[in-house]
Parts: C-alpha cells; sequence; structure tokens
C-alpha cells in the first residue's frame, strides 16, 4: 500500500493502532555485550579476544561456489575498510586462521524458508565458521564484521561461540521505484545494508501513477512513454538480481494492479477504464484485451525475476472510477457484479491464475484477500497484525509492513517495538503463527529522493531487521539504541551515506561551507511524523526535496538524549552528568540563535527557520531558568510556569514543516518545579 | 620519477631548489568575484543573475555527437545534485534557456592542442554556451556548474560573458597504480574531479618493482605474477578511457622501464638483468630477446591505449645493477659503452623506435634525455624546469612534475607558484617557450593508498589545474585559497571523498561515534612534507595505513588560517575580530588535552599522539599567554621568553609523524612581546 492521500485519514488511525498493539516490554538484554545487530538466537562469551592484523588469512573448505568466493573478497574488502589494514588480497595468501567450513549448496533460486543458520566459534587463536549452505555463510560473516572493534592492543573480536538463525523467513526491505527513479547505484548500496543486518528479501516496486521504470520488450511503449526516459533496462535488472543472490537474498517484484497504473496508460490507453486516461488510475478490468495483455506482460516479468513470489499490488483501488463508468456499470449489471470491491476480486482472481500459470505464488496487499481469494496467496498487509493474525486464522500465509513505513519519520523503537506476532496474534494457534512469514519495512518515495533515501532507511531500518531476526523477547529499546548507533557507523563503512546526507544539505542549503549554527538547529528538528507532512506543505512530484525537513534524519538522536535526561531531572534520578550536560545543551540552543539569523537570511531555503530558530533559543531559556529552579529547589508562581508550559506546547506544534524536539522535554523539567 | 628511498637526498634538494624558483608576486585579481577555479583567461561581469529553478530546459544546437548528450545528462545530474532541484529529466523537456551551440566535432582520438575554448554568455535571461568542438562544450559546462550558488531568492549564476581558454595543451594528473592498485572507482572519481577543473592528461602509470597491475594477452604471466590478483582487464581498461574520452581528457600509459621492473620478472625471468630476479629491479638491455619480447609487449599495449604519446619511463635506473653484472659488462666492453647511463641510452633508443614503429610519440621520464636522443620524444621532467627549460632550449618539448608532486604534502600555495615557465624558462624564445607544453600533478602511492588518496589529490590539485590553465598573471594566492575552500565543497557534491576522509579514519582509529577532541587535535597537524615521513616510519608495501597522518589532509586549514592571524597580531595589523577568533583557538587547544587523553589510551592506534597533544596544550597556554601580554603591553624577561621559544620550536618537529602547525604561529606571537 503506498500513501495515496486519500488514504490518510485511515491510514493514520491504522497506523497508531497497530503501533500501540504490543506492550513495550524493556528487559534488560541477556546478550548485552554484543554490540551487533539483529542479536544472535544464541551467543556464550568467552574471555579474551582474536586479533586482526597484517596476518590475518581466511580459507573457505568443504562445498565451494563461486558466490563464496566473492563473499570473501567483499567480507576481506569490508575488513580491510574496518581496519585499514590492506588484507584484501594478503589474506588469502596468509595461513589462514579463519575457516569457513560449507557443507553443501543452497537452492540455484533462493527459496522461502531456506536454511540461514551458522555457527561461529572465535577463539583467542581462531576462528570456524560453520553452515549447511552458502546461505548460512554470508550471514555468520557479517556477524564476525560487527564484532570488530579497535583496543588498546589491535583491533579484534571478542572470543564467543555464536549459534544463530532467523526467527522468520521473510524479512524484506521495498524500495519504490515508482513514485521516483531510483538509480542502481542506490539500490545496490542499501542491498549492501540489507546484507549486513540479515534482511533477506528485496520487494521491488517498479511503477506507480508516476512512473513505469523497467523495460518491457513485448510492451515497450510502458517504458518509452511512462519514464520519462530513467527505467531499469532488463540488463540491470539482471544484474541487481545477481547483486542481490551473492549477497543471499530474494528479489520480489511488484507491478501494482488494477489501480496506480496511471504511467502503464501512457503507452497503452487501451487498459484504461476511464475516458481520459491521464486522469484514470485503474485498469479496466471488463475487457478481455486487458487480460491478454496482462498474460504476457506477466509472463515476460516472470521469466525476467527467477523468484517463486510475483507481487501484484491490488490496494487502494478507488472504486468510483468503475462505478462511474456507463460500460463498466453495464458489465457490472450483466453479472450481478455489486461493487468495485467484488470488481475488483474478480480482476484478482484472474491475476493469480495468469501468476500461477507461470508456476508462481502471488504477493498482494491486504486488499486482494476476498473470501474466495486461493489459499496460496501471500498477503502483505499495510493495515496491521490484525489483519495479518485473522489472515493467518483463515489459512493464508502473511507479511506484516504496518508499523514498518520508513518513510512516515517514526522513531526506531516504535518500528521495534512492533511484532508480526504481537497483539492480535498472540492467540494464534502454532500452525497459524508459522503462516506470518515476517515482515518488510517499506520506503515509499513520495516525498523521498534518492538523494536523501540512505538517511530514511538507515539505520532504524536495522531495528526493523533485528525485530524480524531476533528472538521474540529481545526487545530492550536502550540496548537497541546502543547497538543501532554502533551499527550505523560500520553501515557508513560498507558505503552508506545515511551518515553524510545531512551535513552536504545544510552546506548546499545554506552556500556555507561549514554551517555550524544551522547544525545546532538542524541537530534538534525532525520531519512531522506520519502523514502530516504532506498535511502542511504541498508536494507535487516536481517539487524538490531540498529544504531542511528534507535534510534532517527522521530522528533526532541529540533529542533523544536530551529527553532521557530531563526525565530523569524531572523524576529526581538524575547524576550530576546530566545536570552538566543538559546544561551544555540548553546554553548552546540558546546563544545559537545569534549566530545563526544572519545565515538564515541568505538562502531562500532558510529563510522560512527563522522562527524555529527564535523558539529554540527562548525554549533554551525556560529550560536553564527551569534548572536554576530546581537546582535551588525555588517555587515559582503557578501563572508563570502556566505561560511557559504554552508557550512550550506551541513550540512543540511545527513550524516550516518541522517539530522542535526538545520542547517537550524542556516541559517536563518545567513541570516538574514546585510553584507556590 | 617515483620515489625510491635512494633517492630521497637528491629529490629534496632539486624540489626545494624548484619551488623558490617562481617569484611569489601576490597581486590583486581583476576577475576576483567569480568564485570559479581555474580563473578563465577573460570574463566581463555583469549586473543581476539568472535564476535555476524547476523550469530550467537546456539543448544542443549544431553538430551534435553521442557524447555531447552524455555530457549533457551528466551536467544535469550534477546541477541537480548542486541544489536538489531534480533536473535530470525535467530541463529536457522544458522550454530550453541554455543554449549549448557546437560548431562541429573535435578529433576521432583526442590530441594534444586540440582547441579547448569556449564562450559563456549568462544573461538574467538565458545562457549561451559556444564552442568550436564538443571539448570547448566540456570545459564551459564545468565553468557554469562552478557558478551556480544559492541566494535569498533561489539558485542562481551571475550574469558574465566568459571567453576562455587553456595557457597549456598539456595538463595532467598521474595516478600511480604500480606501487598499489588503485580500484576503478577511485581511478573515476577523480577523472571526474579532473573534468572539473579541466585537466585533460590523465598519466597511467600501471607497474612498478612491487606490482604490474594490467592485463596482457601476450604476457599474461604479467599480470598472473606480478598483480597478486588485482589487476585491470582490457575491458576496464577501455572502460576508462571511454569514460576519460566522454570527459574530454586524453589518457597516457606509462610502462616504466628499464628499471622499476621487478614485477615483471615474477612472470618473465629472462628479462631481469641479475642472477636473482627478485632482487633485480632493471631489464637486461643487452639481449635480443628482450627487445623482442618489448616489441610485441609495446605492440599489444599500444593497440589498446589510442593515444598518440606513450611513456616509457626511463627514471631512476640503478647502473650498479648492470656495471657489476659480468655478462653486462662483457658486453659494455665490447661496444665500448662507458657506463649504466650510456647503456641505457642505448636501450631507449631502441625502445623509441619500437614506439615510433607504433606511430607512436614517446614521452620519458628527465633521464630519457641523451645527446642522441629523437627531437620529438616529449621529457617529463622531475628534475625542475631547468631542466625542462634546456629541453626546450635544445628543441624538446617537455612537461613539468617537479613541484606538482602531490604525495609530499606541500601546501597549495607551494604548487600553484610553480610555473611551467617560470624561472629558467623566462630566458626562453617564443619558439622555445611553445616546447613547454604544461604540466603534471603526481599521486605516487608509496606510502598513499586509495582510501586516502582523494585527501591527498583534491582540493590541491585545483591549484595545479588553475596554474596550467589560466593566464600567467593569476598568481593571487590569498584568492587561489579563498576559491580553493569553494571549489572543494563543489567537488565534494560531484563526488569525490577528500572532505570524508579524515573523519572516517579518525572514527575507525579511536573506536567512538564523534571523537571530538581528536577532530580538534587532527585539525592542526599535518604530516610531515616532501620525504620526511620515510625517515620517521619504516613502511613497507605491507603497512597499513591507518593512523593519523594518514588521515589527516596535507594542509591544515585551521592551521594557515591562525597563522595569517598571528602574523597580523604579531605587526600590529589585527583587527578586533583576530584576537577574539586567537583566543577562542587557543582556549580550545588548551582545554582538548584533558577531553583527549582518555580517548588515546583506548586504541593501538592513537596510544602514541599523547605527547602531540599534550604538547599542543602547552603551546595553547604559551600562546594565550602572550596574547596578555601584547594586549596589555606587558614586559616579558628575555629569559622566560626564549624558554618558551625553545619549547615552540622543540614543538615545532615531527612527533609521532606529524607536524603541529600552530607551534610556529605562536612563536610568531611571542616574538612579538617586548622584553624587559
Amino acid at each position: 500500500m503506498k500513501k495515496a492521500y486519500l488514504a490518510v485519514s485511515i491510514v493514520f488511525s491504522l497506523v497508531v493502532l497497530c503501533l500501540l498493539g504490543p506492550a513495550r516490554i524493556l528487559r534488560a538484554q541477556e546478550k548485552g555485550s554484543l554490540s551487533i545487530m539483529p542479536l544472535p538466537a544464541h551467543a556464550v562469551l568467552g574471555e579474551g579476544e582474536f586479533p586482526i592484523d597484517g596476518n590475518f588469512g581466511i580459507a573457505l573448505k568443504g562445498y565451494k561456489e563461486p558466490r563464496l568466493e566473492k563473499a570473501q573478497q567483499r567480507f576481506l574488502d569490508t575488513l580491510s575498510r574496518e581496519t585499514g589494514i590492506p588484507l584484501w588480497r594478503e589474506a588469502i595468501l596468509n595461513a589462514p586462521d579463519f575457516i569457513i567450513q560449507t557443507a553443501g549448496p543452497s537452492a540455484a533460486v533462493q527459496q522461502l524458508g531456506e536454511d540461514e543458520s551458522y555457527r561461529l566459534e572465535i577463539s583467542t587463536t581462531g576462528v570456524q565458521l560453520t553452515a549447511s549452505n552458502p546461505l548460512g555463510v554470508l550471514r555468520g560473516l557479517q556477524t564476525f564484521l560487527q564484532l570488530v572493534r579497535v583496543t588498546p592492543k589491535s583491533f579484534s573480536v571478542p572470543v564467543v561461540t555464536i549459534d544463530d538463525k532467523p526467527r522468520f523467513p521473510w524479512r524484506g526491505l521495498l524500495i519504490d521505484s515508482g513514485h521516483r527513479f531510483v538509480p542502481i547505484s542506490v539500490i545496490k548500496h542499501n542491498l549492501d545494508g540489507m546484507e549486513a543486518v540479515k534482511l533477506n528479501v528485496f520487494h521491488w516496486r517498479f511503477a506507480d501513477n508516476q512512473g513505469f521504470h523497467v523495460e518491457s520488450k513485448k510492451f515497450p511503449l510502458l517504458q518509452k512513454k511512462g519514464s520519462g526516459g530513467f527505467y531499469y533496462s532488463q540488463d540491470e535488472v539482471r544484474e541487481i538480481i545477481a547483486y542481490a543472490h551473492d549477497r543471499g537474498m530474494r528479489v520480489v517484484p511488484e507491478f501494482d494492479m488494477p489501480c496506480h497504473t496511471t504511467s502503464w496508460f501512457l503507452g497503452y490507453v487501451e487498459l484504461s477504464s476511464g475516458q481520459d486516461p491521464l486522469r484514470s488510475s485503474a485498469i479496466d478490468p471488463t475487457r478481455q484485451s486487458t487480460y491478454r495483455f496482462l498474460s504476457r506482460f506477466i509472463g515476460e516479468m516472470a521469466a525476467l525475476f527467477p523468484d517463486s513470489y510475483f507481487h501484484a499490488g491490488g490496494d487502494e483501488c478507488d472504486s468510483k472510477e468503475w462505478e462511474g463508468n456507463p460500460r463498466i456499470q453495464k458489465f457490472m449489471r450483466a453479472r450481478a457484479i455489486k461493487d468495485g470491491g467484488t470488481l475488483q476480486a474478480v480482476f484478482t482472481a484472474r491475476i493469480e491464475k495468469i501468476i500461477a500459470s507461470q508456476r508462481k505464488t502471488m504477493v498482494g496487499w491486504d486488499e486482494v484477500l476476498r473470501p474466495d481469494t486461493p489459499k496460496d496467496v501471500v498477503i502483505q498487509s499495510w493495515r496491521g497484525p490484525e489483519s495479518l493474525a485473522e489472515a493467518a486464522r483463515n489459512g493464508y500465509r502473511g507479511v506484516l509492513s504496518c508499523g514498518y513505513y520508513i518513510d512516515l519519520n517514526q522513531s526506531a523503537a516504535e518500528h521495534y517495538l512492533v511484532d508480526p506476532l504481537g497483539a492480535n496474534a498472540a492467540t494464534l494457534t502454532s500452525d497459524q503463527k508459522a503462516r506470518v512469514l515476517g515482515g518488510e519495512a517499506t520506503m515509499w518515495t513520495d516525498i523521498v529522493s534518492h538523494e536523501n533515501m540512505d538517511n530514511r532507511v538507515w539505520p532504524r531500518t536495522a531495528a526493523i531487521a533485528e525485530r524480524l531476526w531476533s528472538p521474540q523477547q529481545v526487545q530492550d529499546v536502550d540496548s537497541m539504541y546502543q547497538r543501532l548507533a554502533i551499527v550505523s557507523q560500520k553501515l557508513g563503512f560498507y558505503g552508506l551515506r545515511h551518515r553524510l546526507i545531512t551535513d552536504e544539505m545544510l552546506e548546499r542549503m545554506s552556500g556555507e561551507m561549514n554551517p555550524e549554527p544551522l547544525k545546532v538547529l538542524a541537530a534538534v528538528l525532525q520531519p512531522p511524523r506520519l502523514y502530516q507532512r504532506q498535511e502542511l506543505r504541498a508536494f507535487t512530484d516536481f517539487t524538490p526535496l531540498n529544504r531542511l525537513d528534507d535534510a534532517v534524519p527522521p530522528e533526532s538522536d541529540t533529542a533523544r538524549q536530551f529527553n532521557e535526561i530531563a526525565n530523569r531531572i524531572a523524576s529526581g534520578k538524575a547524576i550530576p552528568q546530566d545536570w552538566r550536560q543538559a546544561r551544555e545543551w540548553l546554553v548552546l540552543w540558546r546563544d545559537n540563535d545569534a549566530k545563526l539569523q544572519p545565515l538564515l537570511k541568505r538562502s531562500f531555503l532558510t529563510q522560512d527557520l527563522a522562527p524555529v530558530s527564535q523558539n529554540l533559543a527562548r525554549v533554551a531559556e525556560i529550560g536553564l531558568q527551569a534548572l536554576d529552579d530546581l537546582q535551588g529547589d525555588r517555587l515559582i508562581s503557578a501563572d508563570a510556569r502556566q505561560r511557559n508550559i504554552e508557550f512550550l506546547r506551541l513550540s512543540a506544534k511545527p513550524q516550516a514543516v518541522l517539530l522542535l524536539m526538545v520542547a517537550p522535554s524542556v516541559e517536563l523539567l518545567v513541570q516538574a518545579i514546585r510553584t507556590q
């Protein structure tokens, strides 16, 4: 499901609902000292460490295939980047102290549910990685890379024995190349990031009303008319499939139908339901020619994508377009089809047959689930764990995406605590639970570009990856954030750009070499959550995404940390360092406005930030006064407090499409002051 | 010429000599308000600006070829990155306000001295770029991109008319893929950087004693035995040649012979002069089989590289290897060859004939110039403008590299003020001057890896590019540094990593997410200049280059700026802002040590920085005291002053293979205090 603006209010309430579902259990981490994500199923820490230096050597034993050799090479490249020690060729020549033992092959085309388990034994003198097939080796190598750290003696990994396997077999990331074209290079480094956190499904969506971005040889007008010149050639698609296969990932293509399909009609107007194809978004499900077209098209795409699953979309159909078309009305009346939803079911049944004839299993969004939907169709749920649990009860397999919409600027913690088997699924039988295959983070590109995509996807997707891989009881949010910071840095070494984007964009929008005061402001701002951005600014497909709400990460680390400190101060649990840190930040924020204002005037992209910066200064002043009052145990007048609280609440509201994230934390401080 | 350690002392004195040559004329810039590099030959600034927004449209007129279309697309990609406005497809569809008018084609294989001129006319309503061939268009597009800036109204370029052409026809960058293999991706983005600053020769060196890194199909043991598995396939070479051609650059290959060739002998021992080929670095110039081999090899490579020039090295031969070999001695006696130098001349003459038989012109380092060297051989000078001028007097064409050794950690200003026609060349006739073709920056990789290469090459190479492109009288160092900072930021938008590398490496070596105190220290340190690093640490080909002297840029901007302030304070020309800034920095440096010391202990890569950090704190204390004394016009005892000066000079010496660049500036302050 994408975020057609029509659906905002429904989506809003459903997303909130499914996010509140799982209880926020904050348990202490049993495996706390492994700073990796996802945490392994089982690990026993030993004493000491295995050093990594120029003598490091590696060897493949047992079953071999080119993919393993490439994996070994990439492992050495990454290890070299993590340490600065040139191991990429030397480690092959050195005596091996890292042995990779592979029992046998995995399936030629990666299958859902294949064994991904591995055993990684690290002693002070050697490393043994054992797996039944190359998939487990790939997972184990990533675990090792994440364990690398620098110590007073050398780079090293800790002595540990890890027995690991995933909780769910379907752990995906959707990248939406329909709304906006996403260059191959961006796809590739996101696949690198997916590999690092052990995701195994790249769900690649190619078309939407806005564009059709993959090459069809049978229907070339799809990309010729629908792509604006930017589409993936079939060779590039094969390149990405091979790239994903090398990293132990399946590629599931999605062609959303019968709606969100305006771009198809630019080349093939006869598919359209409407009189004016450019104002139609729905395929005409009543014509035989539609099915002849789709049969050939799906045949072509099913051959291009080797995966056993084929996603046919099916979400958010605007039935009114059909119900308002006299010809389609006539068709419906003649067949006693009572409404658009039922007409879509007729369409879905035909499409399912076409997909099945290609020996593939259909995947569809919630809406494809109807009483007579074939039982092997996999349901991808944007409506929430409820609908997923309901599907499982009715014999359907499903994948959760509700709660994993990483374009909506929610916190890593919010995503982390959504469990595909949480809330309503708790009452499922174990057979029914087994039908819940996992989940997918969804990177929709309505108002995200390939430029800032990395900073939306990472590092938060690592938290979702942990939810889908690690045991259900791994739920300590503090531990997650601690490890997320470390993994985020590692992902930078692996080539992801999420940590660089904000500064680059701040430099560009300000025209300054080092816009320090703008960075100070940006560090405590977030874009509004869920669908509020669209309510605050009119976005079209051509709106440049080059403002501060595009540049800042979805979650402010500084604001989160300040909030923790404010909580401790307000509840009387603060240590002296908390008071110092709070004061230091508040002084920085108070004094920042005077430095920032002249800079903001110089660029049309920063002028609207003037009141945001003023608010931060005033919020900080109130915070400093609150610290003084609390430390001096002073009483203030209820009136004065109320005025401050009102200002803080006003400041917490969106301004320039941004949220000042520290205002609520300062309110905590103010609320803690005693009144006269 | 590479930096075999043997040659250090000679090279040292020559480099110093050639750097002192050109007078340091600091003229005011006539075209000061264009913040671009290289400055154009002629520009007339107008009033107003041309805005860049979503309506921007571009069109090619006149002569067309695929290279121009690709250039237009890259231009739009870059413009989109510089502005965040998605123009990459839209600008082709919009009504064109930017017209590119090309008169005709350039040579199919780019030739030395082809017309690269262009005219760029920017008005408030449109842009016209005119050139006689695609090379001029490429240059003009880069000028436009560098002009883009953000204003209170929009992104825009200033109204200006530029008539531009290069001063020298040979403007190169050498990348040494002989000492260390440099991945294709690194080559590519350096070519992007070269394009941005209008360089036109990529000098690609493939082999040295340490490795042979390109595929020969005729002699496959060269790469099989000599490369450790890392070499450029011929397809990759062709890919790079095409990539360079698209950017208006020639690719001149270098195969250095007869010395620096140990890696050749791993596969073809019969080429070697010595009994033990692994201890031999010189090809045997006395055997007929050598010339049969080289004839076939050069034939293969001459076919692979379309450029008319072929570089055969010829530098730094150790004659003793020949003179100590009885068989070679016998050969020399029989032919009355009096020494190794003369024997090399015999070899060079044969090689020159082989190259000429491929219809190519030979290029060689200084040493190939002998009384009987054919007049069309091009001399690349590592010895200095003197030897270049001498060659020109004798009828040879030449290219200057002395003074442009960007691996030696000199300042941009030092490189900038070296002129191929400076010093001794001033007395040349205009015919002789025309034989000085230009220059080449040289990126040797003895102790530079592909990881930190960008931060060695950029941004300083832009200063060399300006020297080679812009009129000779463009010599204002202050203006150069101002523009260099802006261009450095632009180069970041174009994909170069030079501004990112230091922080990444500091994070890695410290193991910290944001090692702020280490950044403060790093910002005032530089690696020692010229060949001093090798004197201070034993480097082998396997030494990891992951320490602070690898991480920091060759030139500290902070130290340079502090030095300017200290100079103004010491000479009584400081403004209040200078005093404030000096004090702010000194306080930061003084207080940094206490924060940094605990961090340094945690990593084996930072432990040796403890005394460097202590020194910075003490230097800063002395500096703060000096500011107090100067502001209070206090007299101090000559003894106390002398003790401080001694400490400052000691602190200015290398420690942990690093130079504390602010110590001499603090000495300026101390020297300015009056004594009792």
